[in-house]
């Protein structure tokens, strides 16, 4: 089977720095509560989990914020722990919390046990629905395959759930140093082997979610989450179906350390908003992309304070490519679509000056 | 009355940077949850509030840590909520949960109404507090005094109590910044006339603790929080029963922002420990000392592994004075104090050499 052409590929050529017409944007979490087709799909499949593991319905969700918004990109819907579920750690949602495990892990043996999922078997379902998705895109826009960072995805399973004070992974961290690191490679392989299957199976960039990492001292985070992060780039498919496929490495909390997150050999960062775009391009000079970042919450504001706020974000990045339009994390449950849309609406509108021939 | 001579002045000469013998140490949170004899009298009071409001108490477990640990300084035990609970926005505890008001405001006519507490009337229970502490103190280690910053102050007044996404507060930041500036200059004289209250009652250090100012866009930060802080720093008394009264200011998540914070004209920074210290010192110069910064589950790990990150964190500063040791943020419940002990006695034991007289 060829793919069909892509018709809308100013997002990729954006990752890999290459001239574009205007500023592409995608949101994090574009697919989510904050649309009612989404609440009702979401309804409809009784559980979290199950919208998950269903192709038909993730493809469903993952296509509805492109049917209302001109974004330049569709991401995966799935959520971040299918790993540590497929390692057998049963993963649930209790009604109005985060993700929990029935099996935390609770000690070195348990660590030593885990083994790497096969993502054909075990993940199936994540990539029935890559399938799926690509098939349904028709060559629209590219699809983001997605996992989270072997630190981030450990933060869950040594915790059994969502932490604010990273109790148990960091009396690991800081007293059996040996054991986390067996688990955080045995979980980059695990990463690597899943986003390759992602990319067969049909996904034309690929984004590491390292949620945590800047819940650790600098030090820390080098050994424990990039140098993770950097030998699953490292093992990646970098190109398919004839084009390269962009990574995008994503340290919430992270802005301090862009540097070193731009050593690791991926093509873009992503930024969180506490960071100006301009300082950050001043950074990295021309080795990254950047993607980010306006706050979310400006989602709250007018739509013409949006305006504003989208006319500052490009006027920071600057005129040329490698900026992809973004938030700086997902997008609140409660933000109003329209706003959205005056987002999206804004990023091509007033991005096209900064992207004349010279 | 004249004040007794103090013993022990490390940490007011740190904080100047003068020379010392020893790096000086003290714990954010030393009088709290971790320590059985806290717990009991937290139990003896019935509520927090009522822990907070018993000058007697609020002393007792001020001094508790002193008597088990030889550290530095004494910081008054408060909560950075008293402003807006003597501003009438009935500050209450919901068992488990966080800090919550009765009276959140909720719109702009009652950011319009708030009007500046007198410390001597509505909040003499702290004044009192201070006093006594002071006279328990005798002299052995400074008092610190605190309050929380104006933009911390006012995401809990206008959230209603602890939050994630600051939802509330940032739509009136992007869609009314004029009202939001009326409540944070209210409170901004609010806290100064509180901390000089304070000075006057025996305080001979102050803290402003900027706990969410990290939440903020680099822009946002300079303009809602940074500059009321500023504004503070430049209406406090520095000077008192004839010595100069140090100010700190931290903001967590703030290590972005640390040559600005030094322009405000405080004598020093809180870090957390997401920056290297040595790295930190680099950029500040000598402008202002520098408080902190080991991540506190490092409290979880063996002694012997808290001693090496002791180790580590004096060697990042460097010799000479201008450090106060501390952790990053606050002490967490679950850690033994055996650890704390470990770690002050660590402090002080390996950073004689770095305060050789050259």
């Amino acid at each position: 089977m060829t793919a069909p052409e892509l018709k809308n590929d100013r997002f990729l050529r954006a990752l890999l720095r290459q001239p574009v017409d205007r500023t592409p944007i995608w949101i994090m979490r574009q697919a989510g509560r904050y649309l009612p087709e989404y609440r009702a799909t979401r309804a409809q499949a009784g559980s979290f989990m199950n919208l998950c593991q269903s192709p038909e319905l993730a493809c469903e969700v993952t296509l509805q914020p492109l049917q209302r918004f001109d974004l330049d990109a569709a991401i995966l819907f799935s959520d971040i722990l299918t790993i540590p579920d497929a390692m057998g750690l049963g993963l649930y949602f209790a009604e109005g919390e985060g993700p929990r495990f029935e099996h935390p892990l609770q000690d070195r043996g348990s660590i030593m046990k885990l083994g790497i999922p096969d993502p054909e078997d075990e993940l199936r379902y994540v990539l029935d629905a890559v399938r799926l998705i690509r098939r349904e895109l028709d060559g629209r826009v590219p699809l983001i395959g997605f996992s989270g960072s072997p630190w981030t995805l450990a933060t869950y399973m040594v915790e059994g759930g969502s932490s604010k004070e990273f109790a148990r992974i960091k009396a690991l961290l800081y007293n059996e140093p040996e054991t986390l690191h067996r688990l955080l490679d045995t979980t980059a392989q695990a990463v690597t082997a899943y986003l390759n299957a992602q990319v067969e199976a049909g996904a034309q960039a690929l984004m590491i979610f390292d949620t945590w990492g800047g819940a650790l001292t600098p030090r820390a985070y080098r050994e424990f989450s990039l140098a993770y992060m950097q030998r699953i780039v490292e093992g990646l498919v970098r190109e398919h179906e004839g084009r390269p496929v962009p990574v995008i490495l994503f340290t919430k909390g992270g802005a301090q350390w862009l540097e070193a997150m731009a050593d690791t050999g991926c093509d873009a960062l992503g930024l969180d908003w506490t960071i100006e775009l301009g300082e950050a391009r001043a950074r990295v000079g021309d080795r990254v992309a950047l993607q980010g970042n306006l706050d979310p919450s400006i989602l709250y504001a007018r739509p013409e304070r949006i305006r504003e706020e989208v006319a500052r974000a490009l006027e920071s990045y600057g005129a040329g490519s490698g900026h992809v339009f973004n938030l700086g994390h997902g997008i609140h449950q409660h933000i109003d679509p329209d706003h959205v849309r005056a987002l999206v609406d804004a990023v091509h509108e007033l991005s096209a000056p900064y992207h004349q021939a010279v």
